[in-house]
């Protein structure tokens, strides 16, 4: 398996995008690594670090004569980007993107991608709790999860090109539909976030007799609430642009506690012992 | 601060009660523990690590001529321990516990305490995810928070004397109603195990065009859950015997998870930036 990109555009040169030119070049399979972002500081850093061969805060002049563009922004801005990049775009260029959230992503960037260029959805699952440029290492996506999401408008020799760079930063690729990586990510990343600042406001805003309950919390009440102090930004926007997917899991979730609520209120030993044993198995079964 | 005790028993010898004894003879407080339990392979692994000078299976001849006795079995059994052990006690005898449940144990063990005996309620809040003899060690209790819940039948000077216990450990003991335990303890500990039984509950059931979502899952979704990995019989105890007080802790919660579900169907981008913002703050708060 071989690619051979001549000049690869980041734009958001941070722990994902950076991740990614360090990965390539590891490979071998980049010429020249262009870095586009808004902060001076960070593209600085990504030049020193040798990340990237050169970097501009202007994305449509660091798009210009590259083969392929990988946007690595928060997700609502990404349609944007391909919009204000779409006039700077070389012919036969692929653009592709790391953000969480894909249906809406996917639909406004394909409407954004003038003719004979071509987008392609994506979302590595990977990430530490660190991030920019500085944070960055080629292995980032060793053995991690990839899901491209091509839809009926997708290039098939662009997506090979999309899925053949992916695995060669060690990543184990899959394809499905973006609504249907949405429906899962609801699920697993998106529910779970909204679930813990669910909670973390509840118990915070709890009075009992007027004692800050937060106190007495110990090591599992961190733990459990820990991605309760994820960028309230970043959740707002996940949470608006998966907001139907987001919906239906929260009500899945809902259901589920008004049954276990049920079951205590009944005083249900049985009901509860099995309640409490498919959620361990399910649980038990992932580690 | 000094305190002599001449016979401690301790029933239950795990990670709690081990724990207990080990600090009380680090600390030089006591003359002979004798430890008691059910399994005979803990106990003589008691014996052999020198946590105890002698063990039984038999609670009665067990807590004979003790003056401090230390019941760390799982919640719904302490106070049955105490009946059985009642006809037993020496007379001016302390008993006391450590139950994550208050209000219902207190109120039983008082019952079934003999006259000229005394009962004490307490909650060590520490352990680690190991258990028995074998995993128990003399610092656990080390800058540690013990809560314990006296009433107005508690006699004071017991009262004073396994308070001075618990210090002697190296924790920090504080005062408080059995009821107003169960309440905090409903919101940071009990609602917490329940949201993620919940939430594995709906995510391992949820049908996504029917994918196994849970084999996308990554690290945030393991650790957020994984107290749902906690064993159901052991929690389906602490919810029936704090029924009251978690049931309202779920419907605070529910409210919570409701009003959030709102601010996202209306796409409420101010309403939901402030929610998250309002959650982060209470959990960056408790770091």
């Amino acid at each position: 398996m071989s690619l051979m990109i001549d000049r690869l555009a980041i734009i958001g040169v941070g722990l994902i995008g950076g991740s990614l030119a360090r990965a390539l070049r590891e490979a071998g399979s980049v010429r020249s690594v262009v870095g586009i972002g808004r902060s001076r500081a960070n593209l600085d850093e990504a030049l020193s670090l040798g990340i990237c061969d050169e970097v501009t805060q202007d994305a449509r002049r660091g798009v210009e004569g590259a083969d392929v563009v990988f946007i690595s922004v928060p997700v609502c801005a990404i349609p944007a980007v391909v919009e204000e990049i779409a006039p700077a775009l070389a012919p036969g260029c692929i653009v592709t993107d790391g953000g969480s959230v894909k249906a809406a992503i996917v639909r406004e960037c394909e409407a954004f991608t003038p003719a004979g260029c071509h987008f392609v959805g994506g979302h590595p699952i990977a990430g530490t709790e660190h991030s920019g440029a500085a944070a960055s290492f080629a292995k980032l996506y060793s053995g991690k999860r990839c899901i491209l999401t091509p839809t009926e408008r997708t290039d098939t020799a662009a997506l090979s090109k999309v899925d053949l760079l992916w695995r060669l930063t060690g990543a184990d690729v899959c394809f499905m539909e973006p609504e249907h990586h949405d429906r899962i990510f609801a699920e697993i990343s998106h529910l779970p976030h909204m679930a813990a600042y669910a909670l973390v406001h509840a118990v915070g805003s709890a009075d009992v007799e007027g004692e800050n309950v937060l106190s007495y919390t110990a090591g599992g009440f961190r733990d459990f609430t820990r991605i309760a102090s994820s960028d309230p930004v970043m959740w707002r926007d996940i949470a608006l642009m998966n907001r139907e997917a987001l919906l239906s899991s929260i009500d899945g979730f809902s259901a589920s506690l008004a049954e276990l609520r049920r079951k205590i209120d009944r005083a249900d030993q049985t009901g509860l012992t099995e309640f409490f044993t498919i959620a361990k198995q399910f649980r038990d079964g992932i580690l």
